[in-house]
């Protein structure tokens, strides 16, 4: 089989391309998203609420009101490090599912640390240190967020302070070792350096920790002066962000004249989706293309097809304003699935907002469905895809295979928001035939969901 | 500190300027290398001695006086998916080093499996897909090249089983994982599945395997008709298919106008070293460009240093032709260092003929100043290097101090030819102090080269 060079395979784009501003998709939406609100007052939270945890550069893109956002110059250079990524056709893929769609993969692997996580890293590491800030902290699940932390920080010489998840900090050392090389002091949580975590570990030593526990951690070690607190997701200027990702991916496919009939991304916090589709819909919003756009989450974590759209906490021990989001209660500890970037119970607000207004669709996928999907990926294309993005690549699939039977030559456009390479041992379970899926039970989440706020 | 955006990081070439030829670097040495021989007759094996071991293509592409080769646009198709990779300014490091030096990274982490290998495995697998065979058999040790070769193999359709060296089968499980998710079948060496392997267990049941006994194994299950065995490193034709790695890099480094003084690479066979410098030594011997040119190799396994330049085996149980080459005997079993890429006890015969006619130069490294070079280029450029790249890395870094020093801004080339996402548990070991250095003693050297035939 060849192509003999006739077609493009990676559509590149040169440094000099690389996006020179953050879309801040609030002042094109119908209604802005409710507000964080302070959960004592029940009263929304001021930038003076959240000067503590936040630098004032920050605290204004969560609120700002402007549709573009420059980005520093500070941050292009760090960015060029690895940006633009590229687009992949997916030719290959395409031709071992006898489809006439067109599948298109943005591939944020290409970062030093193997995920789109920088993205929003490299500026929260330099507006802190813009302002002074000596000090980060922050929580990390499965490593990829704290890596791309370390990564930044070292950057702009900040100090990082980073509570891994207990399960993680045991099962995953390489991701703890990462971390370290990048010069940041890695805990495991619960730890007993904060009242929370110590108040935890009272009460079960043998904790393996959550991802809410270990924010509940990191924004308690966030008081002091010189300390500031970051998130990897959730939060709208992480999503702003984000969106370099979809104008690099906007410009990508006009290059070869194509726009996307569907859009899919998978959703954890939701800020890779987010920074992918955000783009696509100004353009939908002017009447420019109309691509149907989909969230895939798995079904152990199904905050968007079977979460409550309402006012919760972001973290276990209730540290953070409430936020209305689609959640499954802040207590709710999910199936230890594979792609421990998407086990949070709750769902970026901005996200929950706009898929109340129906801007987006949502469906569940099984984790065995993923794997699976990500292992033709691989032996198609090579890349071998990181947990979480197999979510997408698996709708996606079962989107190109409907269409060889419709004959529809449908644009697919997804995101690989990290290579796997750090996961393999999620694929030997696979393999093994050991894997299991775990579809949330009813009776279980109606549990969870007593616990709202 | 902000360059503005007015330097380029990345010199990126478009997919059109993917190289169409490989170039072979004999027809312009001054005296081509001393053939392989028989091992019983001493005299020089001819195509059809190496017809069960390799297709016809290969062998004609071993023993060619061509300077060029064709690349099938097949091959070409396949490299698409990563190639032309990209070459990195090394902008922050010189910062960090304070040097006027200017550093240049040929990065081929980029590559579905995270290394260089897939140069020569896709070609080598193709050529044996075309010949009509039906499965490929090889060795690997730390997994880089079994993965390459396994990712090769899917893309023809041809069927891959492994020999891993059980040290790494054991305590490397995510390579092996990779290599199955590809859907090669994969083996600990020794094994009883040869009788080269059924011998060395007899002797010692718990033998932690070799390089050198791996391929043994690999190479006694090539016998039958539809099977041939594939190699990692060392021979003519894979140093001659590493050449778009410099190929690229020429055209590259032409694109911001700039010429090398200093290329230098790692070597265990070699072949990442040979695919770097063959197309810009064409150019030295042309007149165009004088770079001086450099081996690093562990001190470990000093083969070109410290080794002889005599007829050995490339394998422990002597199946393999004679090749005259640098060795430390075939034997001989390197320390544990983390650079299982250069744990070899030969050298390319090619690279070993050109450091006899002074062609370039060589030196040793210990590990630990290597994994201190590797720290501080994770921490100023991002990616985090492979162990075996880290020693060319600190010979780049050793060159930009001296030039800090005498203020002459020396352009420095180098491959680093692997991420080391798999490679965590290295850093980690030297992180908390407990790596150590491996000098080869001489009395430990004088008894390895007794075994020599």
């Amino acid at each position: 089989m060849t192509w003999g060079g006739t077609v493009t395979t990676k559509i590149l784009l040169d440094e000099s391309r690389l996006p020179s501003r953050w879309y801040n998709v609030v002042p094109d939406l119908p209604a802005p998203p409710p507000p964080p609100l302070h959960p004592g007052t029940r009263e929304p939270v001021g930038p003076d609420d959240l000067a503590p945890l936040f630098p004032m550069d920050l605290i204004a893109q969560e609120v700002s009101g402007e549709r573009f956002v420059d980005i520093p110059e500070e941050v292009r250079d760090v960015y060029r490090l690895w940006r633009p990524t590229p687009l992949i056709r997916a030719h290959r893929l395409e031709h071992a599912l006898g489809t006439p769609a067109r599948i298109y993969v943005k591939y944020e692997g290409v970062s030093p640390v193997g995920s789109h996580k920088p993205n929003t890293a490299v500026p929260q590491a330099y507006y802190n240190a813009r302002q002074g800030i000596r000090r980060l902290t922050t929580e990390t699940g499965a490593g990829q967020w704290g890596s791309a932390l370390a990564f930044a920080c070292a950057q702009f010489a900040l100090e990082c302070e980073i509570w891994m998840v207990r399960a993680s900090y045991d099962q995953k050392p390489y991701r703890r070792s990462m971390m370290e090389l990048y010069g940041a002091q890695v805990h495991a949580s619960p730890s007993r350096l904060t009242a929370s975590g110590a108040k935890i570990l009272a009460d079960d030593p043998a904790s393996p920790g959550s991802l809410g526990i270990a924010i509940s951690e990191a924004v308690e070690s966030a008081s002091p002066d010189d300390t500031r607190y970051a998130l990897g997701s959730v939060l709208n200027h992480v999503l702003m962000h984000q969106t370099v990702i979809g104008e690099e991916a906007l410009e990508q496919l006009a290059l070869v004249g194509d726009t996307p009939d569907l859009i899919v991304g998978c959703t954890g916090g939701g800020s890779n989706f987010a920074g992918l589709f955000f783009p696509f819909l100004r353009e939908k919003l002017q009447g420019r293309m109309n691509p149907a756009i989909r969230a895939v989450e798995p079904d152990a974590c199904p905050s968007f097809t079977r979460g409550r759209y309402a006012y919760d906490f972001g973290d276990t021990a209730g540290f953070t304003p409430l936020l209305k989001m689609h959640t499954l209660g802040h207590d709710f500890v999910p199936d230890p699935i594979h792609a421990g970037g998407l086990r949070y119970h709750g769902m970026a607000p901005l996200l929950s907002h706009m898929y109340d207004l129906d801007i987006f669709e949502a469906e569940a996928k099984p984790q065995r469905e993923c794997f699976e999907a990500g292992i033709l990926f691989a032996r198609t294309e090579g890349i071998v895809p990181a947990p979480e993005p197999t979510h997408a690549l698996a709708a996606a699939i079962a989107e190109a295979r409907h269409c060889a039977e419709t004959g529809e030559p449908k644009v697919i456009l997804t995101a690989l928001c990290g290579h796997g390479h750090l996961d393999m041992a999620a694929y030997d379970r696979y393999l093994s035939g050991e894997m299991e899926d775990h579809t949330l039970p009813q009776s279980r989440l109606d549990e969870a969901l007593t616990t709202l706020p």
